[in-house]
């Protein structure tokens, strides 16, 4: 187990530890991040790349990390002992092949085989949600079943249970984003409508606030704080959503812990209050409802944990 | 494993066995079915009682039901190796108590340890749905992830995976039907308004086709065939919801199976046929959707086959 405050930064030089050596990477749209983790958990050396895009840009990254992870510490490539790599997509991890990465503009490659034919390094691949949940479910010390919800440009959610990732079915499980409940009808991008990802996500809160800019998240608490109409309306349709997602995997899979992940969680204690009181109201009218307690359950990842990397550096163990 | 020819019937007298005897039992609202199981998954004695209603009603209707299968097998009651019992509400396994059995009306029991201090046998309960599930993934020989739908008065799914039970917190998982989903908005009895169960559901049938009478699900299908607008209505609205249902357990979890069991699956074929049509035409919108393969995956308990007893069976083994 790594607890929480040694995953923030290990005080153990990297060079130092003499067991095996893990990489963990998480490789995004438009940045890479990957960290070294010691058989103890410590962290060691840390790096941060643009992605690349394409299968060859994927796989060039992916390298690149691996290089510049292995100059930090002082090591070759080939002395690391594994790697897991967490990525968007339809991920196979007994192949270790991904799918339909579209932010990545991946149709389909087959990561783990070819980056170790250049590295020799043993590689896992997970996606990346399903690594982050199982950051999440060990740096937060979360027992039995665990829902962690994704809130980020898109929305999706990784499923944990008893620290082992619950993959699915063709890796899909997770993907409540696109489970249609929403009345307004929105056309989602995965070809239904309504879906959950039309409210409750960055992309969902760019369509209903257009003034928010490029990155409507950073600055949606403070335009609520300021009166906004439209802000207003913004945050509310997105606590409502965000809310059912967190009702959507309850009911279904009645978890242990509910985890809010994703970069829109850096809204802040709004966004984590409104959802709990959006939970609480609707306990409040259903006993039944009230018996899977989400509003106690509900979680948010803190901030600056590593729950991507770390996660995908325990892929290749789980 | 139970192969399910053999479960309709054993061709062994059951006084032949010399090994283990277990008993599965489905406490049903109205009727309480049980049958004698051996070791090699033999069907043995079985029995069919009225259900009598409040806690003690129950131990009564639990006990009569295991002393009637001791004298058909020639055994006394405390013969029985264990007892697996399926009781609708929400179940605590681990403590063997059942709470909020509404149409039992008992609000809480300590079923497990009060039947076996009358008849010294073992007890295990479960939820009758999750039993149902156990036992048609058992019977039907589906590995991996199971969702089993059960449509019936209400609405709600059992979970298994690699042949055991996924209770979930508080015993809770599965409980689909109270996902609001529909836009028509309906009151449900859990104080939610247009969750799935008022619209798959015997009682959503009910209320939306009432000249189809008590038990609208037996002929429905003849109404419908013979043209009747409203039946017709009634039954869209239900393959719909259903449809709804298995995609919306599909999208969570993912499953490597989707079976459909309760009363309301003998509608039929039109019935199966229709929920599929749906799904199909769903994918057919979606590639996204169409990577679960939900309508390829959708499977019906066959008729005749006792899912909710042998499933009831085998859960003091699982």
């Amino acid at each position: 187990m790594i607890a929480a405050d040694q995953a923030q930064r290990s005080a153990t030089a990297p060079g130092d530890s003499t067991g095996k050596l893990f990489v963990g990477m998480d490789i995004g749209g438009t940045k890479t991040a990957a960290v070294v983790i010691d058989e103890a958990g410590n962290l060691g050396a840390e790096t941060l790349l643009p992605t690349a895009q394409g299968n060859d840009g994927v796989l060039n990254t992916a390298e690149q990390a691996l290089i510049a992870l292995a100059e930090q510490t002082g090591c070759a490539v080939s002395d690391f002992t594994a790697a897991g790599i967490g990525i968007p997509g339809q991920v196979d991890s007994a192949h270790g092949i991904v799918r339909y990465a579209y932010n990545l503009s991946v149709q389909s490659l087959n990561l783990a085989s070819l980056l170790k034919e250049r590295t020799g390094v043993d590689i896992a691949i997970e996606n990346d949600v399903t690594a982050a949940a199982v950051g999440a479910a060990h740096l937060m010390q979360l027992n039995g079943s665990v829902a962690y919800i994704n809130l980020g440009t898109g929305l999706s959610a990784g499923i944990v249970v008893d620290g082992k990732p619950w993959r699915g079915a063709q890796g899909l499980a997770g993907e409540v984003g696109h489970l249609p409940v929403d009345p307004r009808n929105r056309p989602c991008p995965c070809g239904q409508r309504g879906c959950l990802e039309t409210v409750a996500s960055g992309s969902a809160l760019k369509a209903y606030w257009p003034a928010g800019g490029e990155h409507p998240g950073w600055v949606l608490a403070a335009a609520v704080a300021d009166g906004d109409a439209d802000a207003k309306l913004a945050f509310d349709l997105l606590v409502e959503g965000a809310a059912s997602t967190v009702r959507a995997m309850g009911v279904v899979m009645a978890p242990d812990a509910v985890v809010i992940g994703g970069g829109l969680r850096k809204i802040g204690a709004p966004l984590l209050d409104g959802i709990r009181a959006q939970l609480a109201a609707w306990e409040a009218e259903s006993p039944f409802l009230s018996g899977f307690t989400l509003s106690q359950k509900l979680q948010v990842l803190p901030e600056g944990m590593p729950a991507a990397t770390v996660g995908a550096a325990l892929s290749p163990r789980v």
